[in-house]
């Protein structure tokens, strides 16, 4: 089973990391780019047949590790690479 | 129009985040993860109505600001905001 996990900061929290990037886009002559944000993906290979106990126990995974619940939010997104079924 | 890029490094590239993940979560009691790996996600605004220049353009921003081609991968997703027509 597989996970992928979406961490970005909730809107409204300050983005330097974003900002830096469309100045510097700005700079570089993209002079479309109106806003960006910068947030962090991370896959996990999980050794379980379960995909509902997989997004049970990546939630907490979450909650606990990968996520800054105060100032981000996650999108969970399990593959079951057998069946190649999708959940969010 | 709205851009996402995922950015991800090669496969077989040393990831030290993703393995400092992995090791955490199974220090935390998370025994079924096998290998976690950490990407970034960057979300643009485009102010523009044209979806095939768009994707030019962040074509070169990935290039030369985004990523690093080296040792980076990455996907581009341009979402039609009016339409809500995503195209990869």
């Amino acid at each position: 089973m597989k996970a992928i996990i979406r961490v970005a900061l909730k809107s409204g929290v300050l983005d330097p990391q974003g900002r830096t990037i469309a100045r510097s886009l700005a700079h570089m002559g993209f002079e479309g780019v109106t806003s960006a944000r910068q947030g962090k993906i991370i896959e996990l290979e999980l050794n379980t047949k379960d995909a509902e106990q997989a997004r049970i126990d990546v939630e907490k995974m979450c909650k606990q590790l990968l996520a800054n619940v105060v100032i981000e939010d996650y999108q969970i997104e399990i593959i079951d690479q057998k069946t190649d079924k999708k959940t969010k």
